[in-house]
C-alpha cells in the first residue's frame, strides 16, 4: 500500500475563505501551509519544514528588525500589503548599510478572508522576496473569529549582516553634515489616501514601496563612512529628521526648493491642507554624511533607478533645541515639527 | 537655554487608553515607545534607538523563528500573551538545540485599549525576557481602529545559536528510537478553557508557559546526538508527533500509561468530551533520540525543574502509513490523529 498523501492540494483558491480550523495547529493548517506558503516561498530553508529556520554565518556584525503591516486597503496601485512588509523590513535591514539575508512571516488572519485575496497577498509577498533576493524562511499562522482583524496582517522580521568598515547610526549627525533624500516625497501616503473610498485626486500616482538594499550598497560601496541612513516612513520626512536630531543632539535646515516632490502629491497636499513633509514613504531614504563626501554619495544615488531624483536637501548644524527648520521657496523659515495626532491611520 | 526634552514621562498608565496617535509615527509613537517599552525592556541594543539593532556574531550555525499571539484571554493563570509571547518563540529557537540570542516584538493593539492593561502585558513581557536572559532588541507599535484587532497581538522574532555538533531536526526519527515527553499534557489548553467565560471547573491549574531553553542545554549536553526535539503547541502531542512520523516517514507507538497528565487535566478532558493529545501545551517537549541515549537523556531531563515529570512515552517504528498509534491502558492500540476543525481557537 502507497503511503497516503496528507497534503492533498484541496484548497479552492477561488471560492474558499479561511476558516478556523486553519489556525488550529492540525491538519488544515498543515494543509494551508503546505499549499500555498511553502510553494509560494519556496525555498531549501523553508523546507526544512522545522519551526526554525537553520543556516551558516559568518562572523561580523549582524543586525535584526522587526514591523507589523497593518495596511487599508490590502491592495493598492504600485502593491500590497504582501509587497509592502517585505519590502519594508527590507528596508530597516539596509539602514544599517547592512545586506538582507533572511526574512520570517508571521499571519494574523481573519475568518472568513477569501483564500483568492490571500493567494494573491502571499504569492505578491514570494514575488517581492525573490526579486529582492531575501527568502523567506521561517513564519507562522494564527486565524482570528470574524470582526476580530481586519483581513490580515502581516509581521516580517528581518536580519542581514553589516559590512566590514560601514558603521551607520542615527546618533552620528555631526554639524556641516550634508542631508541627502533619495526620490520624491509623499508618494506612498497620498496614493493610499486616494486608494481609500471616496477619494480619487491623484489616479496616475503609484506606491514607491521598493527594496532599497541595492541603493544602499552602491552608496554604501562608494562612501562606506556615511553617518546616518533612515527610511522616512510613517511621520513622514518631518518625523525621521526630528529623530535623527534628537539622537544627534543637533539641528537640521532644510531648502525647500531642493525637496522633489511629485507635482500629484503637491496638488493633492494642498487640497487636502496637508504637509508633504509629514506624509509617509515606501521606497526612500534619508543619508546624513560628511560635506566632503556628499558629491560622491550623490552621485552613486543617481547612479541607480531608485536613486535618480536624489538632492541634497539641507544641512546638519549646531543647535542645543534640535530644531528642524526649513528655508522655504518664499525666502523665510519655518520649523519642520512632528506631527500631533494621525493624518491618516494605518498607512503601513 | 536648556535643551527641550522631547519625550516627557507623560502617559496616564493609570486611566489613559491607546488612541491612533499612537501608531501615526510621530511625537505620541516615540513617547509611547520612550516610556512604556525601551524603560521596560532596557538594554543596550534596543538602547540604540535605531529601527534595527546591531550585534557581532561569532562564526557557526543559526536559527530563526518566528510567532504570531492572539491568544484570549490576554490574561490567564500562569501567564499572559506577554510572557506567553517570549516563552513560545524562545522554545522555537531552542527546538533545534540552539542557545536562543535575541527577540524582536512587534505590537498591533487595538484603538481604546487601557495602557494600563499594556503596561502589565509589557512589564510581564520584559520579566520573561530578563528571567530567560534573552533581550527584547528591535520592535514595532501599530494601532488599529476600534473593532479592528482585539486589545493586543504581539508577533516575536528570535535568533539563537546551534552548538557545534548538534543537528536537531524533524526528519530524523529512525525506527528503535525512542519518544520522550519532558512533563504533563494540557495544562495550557485547560487553562485557557478555564479562564474564559463561564467555564471554571480547574481553579488550580495554571498555564505551563515556560522557556524551555535551559532545560535544552542540558539535554544538548548530556545528548548532542538527540534527533529530533519539537514543543506540542497547538494541536498537542497528537498533531506534533503526527507531524514528525511525516517529516522522518516513519511511524511512532505511544504508550497511554506512560504518558504524564494531570489529574485536572484528566478531569477536565472527560467532562468535556476531548482527548488531552490534542490539547495545546506551552512548556513541554518532545524528544526523539537512539534508544542507547535515551536513559541518558531522561536522566537530564529529571534533573531540571522543568523536566521532573519527564518519560519515555513510545518508540518510532518502521511504518509505511506513518501512523501514530497509542496502546491504551487497557491493552488495546488506537489511531492518534490529527485533529480535524479547531476545539479551542486563540490558544496561544
Amino acid at each position: 500500500m502507497p503511503p497516503r498523501n496528507p497534503y492533498p492540494r484541496s484548497h479552492d483558491f477561488g471560492d474558499g475563505c479561511i476558516d478556523l480550523s486553519h489556525g488550529s495547529g492540525g491538519r488544515a493548517t498543515t494543509r494551508l501551509v503546505e499549499a500555498l506558503f511553502v510553494s509560494a516561498f519556496d525555498n531549501p530553508l523553508l523546507d526544512q519544514r522545522n519551526d526554525q529556520a537553520q543556516f551558516p554565518v559568518a562572523p561580523g556584525r549582524m543586525v535584526m528588525t522587526t514591523d507589523a503591516y497593518v495596511i487599508s486597503p490590502l491592495f493598492f496601485p504600485g502593491g500590497d500589503i504582501g509587497s509592502l512588509a517585505v519590502h519594508g523590513t527590507i528596508n530597516d535591514v539596509a539602514m544599517a548599510g547592512a545586506r538582507p539575508l533572511y526574512l520570517s512571516a508571521a499571519f494574523i488572519l481573519e475568518e472568513g478572508l477569501p483564500l483568492a485575496d490571500l493567494n494573491r497577498i502571499v504569492q505578491s509577498m514570494a514575488q517581492a522576496s525573490r526579486n529582492a533576493g531575501v527568502p523567506v524562511v521561517t513564519g507562522d499562522t494564527k486565524v482570528v473569529e470574524r470582526g476580530k482583524c481586519d483581513g490580515v496582517f502581516i509581521t516580517t522580521a528581518g536580519i542581514g549582516r553589516i559590512p566590514d568598515g560601514v558603521t551607520i547610526s542615527g546618533e552620528q549627525a555631526r554639524p556641516g553634515d550634508a542631508v541627502l533624500l533619495s526620490g520624491t516625497l509623499g508618494d506612498h501616503g497620498i496614493t493610499i489616501m486616494s486608494a481609500r473610498a471616496g477619494i480619487s485626486f491623484a489616479t496616475s500616482l503609484q506606491s514607491d514601496s521598493a527594496a532599497l538594499h541595492t541603493l544602499v550598497a552602491g552608496m554604501v560601496a562608494a562612501v562606506p563612512a556615511i553617518h546616518c541612513l533612515r527610511d522616512p516612513t510613517r511621520g513622514g520626512l518631518a518625523a525621521t529628521l526630528n529623530e535623527l536630531a534628537q539622537q544627534s543632539e543637533v539641528g537640521i535646515v532644510l531648502e525647500q526648493d531642493h525637496i522633489p516632490i511629485h507635482p500629484e502629491v503637491s496638488g493633492a497636499c494642498e487640497l487636502l491642507g496637508l504637509d508633504p513633509l509629514n506624509i509617509a514613504n515606501e521606497g526612500k531614504l534619508i543619508a546624513i554624511c560628511a560635506e566632503t563626501d556628499a558629491e560622491r554619495l550623490l552621485a552613486a544615488m543617481h547612479a541607480h533607478p531608485l536613486g535618480r531624483k536624489a538632492a541634497i536637501i539641507g544641512r546638519v548644524i549646531a543647535d542645543p533645541h534640535r530644531f528642524v527648520q526649513m528655508k522655504t521657496s518664499f525666502g523665510g523659515k519655518r520649523m519642520v515639527d512632528w506631527l500631533n495626532g494621525d493624518p491618516l491611520p494605518r498607512i503601513c
